[in-house]
């Protein structure tokens, strides 16, 4: 789908609606003591009332102001797009464990789809104040352009991985791994906020795996609106998840597919 | 050697007076593209203008108020202590690579020391306008009361660490897996802030290691501030650094204390 400058400029509007309605649902909770349940799962997961919350009343805006669109969140069902095609991809607090162990990098992400791929993302930190959206016209951090920064081979590059924790199995352990020993930084507990310093231009990878649908689409258009590449390991489209990596310089980023890919054939 | 309330006061603002001008000295770099040395050693260790600038102000300040006190900083010679007794302990950017990646956890570390042990300590964020100060009467963040949280067992414990590459040799990171194995939560990437979440009650736990003076004097009275404990790994004086272990609650500290000591025998 294409979309005039005043659509896109409706739907971003919305999309920052949104973030203030979840920033407000969320910051509450923010260092405070609060039950914190286990969902399952290898790791512990944890999920807070802050998520449901946001999540609640973000679903509620989008019925309210779009009752066509479609509707993709972490904590509840999805709704199907309607004949509009679009759907909200809603995450409201990318890293949770972030949350609540008080540190400032979670965030709330916000993408809208067009059924072939997130045009639209914001990535709202309330604590910090800062706001990341991206678009097909650019990217923005409280209205500040972003742009990635140069960065020509791996041996230089600044990587960024949220956990070792998170790969699915030992043979992505090892291929990370393999990238980890080549670069000139290695630093680890990003969430989405190790995505926003690449678009700004001060990380040149990130590298991470066992991603969902909502992890990373509202990351997408920022980082490609900074003129930065998040794909897939193998290269391929990286909006349903899995793992994903994301480069600021397209020729580091096919450097870093070429060897990713290399390592889990 | 013991204070009068006064004269801890105003050791106190003294320390808050060097936070400021060295946060003035670092902020123009925060986020801005700078040149980054790499100090040599094992891992890569960039030593920015900032770090300089920053330690530099600090110096003067001190040797102007207080030409008898001596100074110890990351980037330049030590100053021995005169009559007075009493050091400066600075690390004017910790967690550098956390500064050069953009994320908002290092912070500029002020300690003064006695000759025993050290009394006073500031962590300063600048960019999230952070204040953590600890003193013999307490702890606080921008005034406000920190607290340790209750945390009766290695398995509920939520854990911090910068980073798996910090330990210096094989031993030490099987001992801290072998703990991290066992904790409700494992969470990388904190530096000193890490130690200030858990003066606040949102971490149970850091363990760490290769760690210098510098880098460990102004949080421990942060964390004694607040009712938790900071040791060597063998439960001795943790104010000259290498492995330390800071818990929240004494119970639990004395259950890593326990199970690191053995598995370094």
């Amino acid at each position: 789908m294409s979309f005039s400058a005043d659509q896109l400029n409706e739907y971003r509007q919305f999309a920052e609606t949104l973030a203030d309605a979840a920033a407000k649902a969320i910051m509450p909770y923010f260092r405070a003591p609060l039950p914190v349940q286990d969902k399952g799962g290898k790791l512990f997961d944890p999920v807070t009332e802050a998520d449901k919350a946001a999540e609640r009343v973000m679903r509620e805006l989008i019925l309210e102001h779009y009752p066509e669109h479609g509707i993709v969140g972490e904590e509840e069902d999805n709704v199907a797009a309607g004949s509009s095609g679009l759907t909200w991809v809603l995450d409201p607090i990318d890293g949770t464990r972030a949350f609540i162990t008080g540190m400032p990098l979670w965030g709330t992400l916000i993408a809208l789809n067009d059924g072939q791929r997130p045009f639209l993302g914001v990535m709202n930190q309330p604590y910090t104040g800062e706001r990341f959206v991206g678009t097909p016209a650019g990217a923005w951090c409280n209205g500040q352009v972003l742009k990635t920064r140069a960065c020509a081979g791996i041996a230089s590059a600044r990587l960024m991985c949220t956990s070792p924790q998170i790969f699915d199995n030992e043979q992505q352990l090892a291929a990370f791994n393999a990238v980890a020993e080549q670069v000139q930084l290695l630093r680890y507990g990003g969430d989405c906020y190790a995505y926003c310093m690449l678009a700004s231009g001060h990380v040149d990878a990130v590298i991470e795996a066992g991603l969902q649908a909502y992890d990373v689409q509202a990351l997408i258009p920022i980082i490609e609106g900074a003129g930065g590449i998040m794909t897939a390991w193998d290269g391929g489209d990286a909006q349903h998840g899995g793992p994903v990596v994301a480069a600021g310089d397209p020729v580091l980023h096919a450097q870093l597919v070429a060897q990713l890919s290399a390592a889990m054939r």
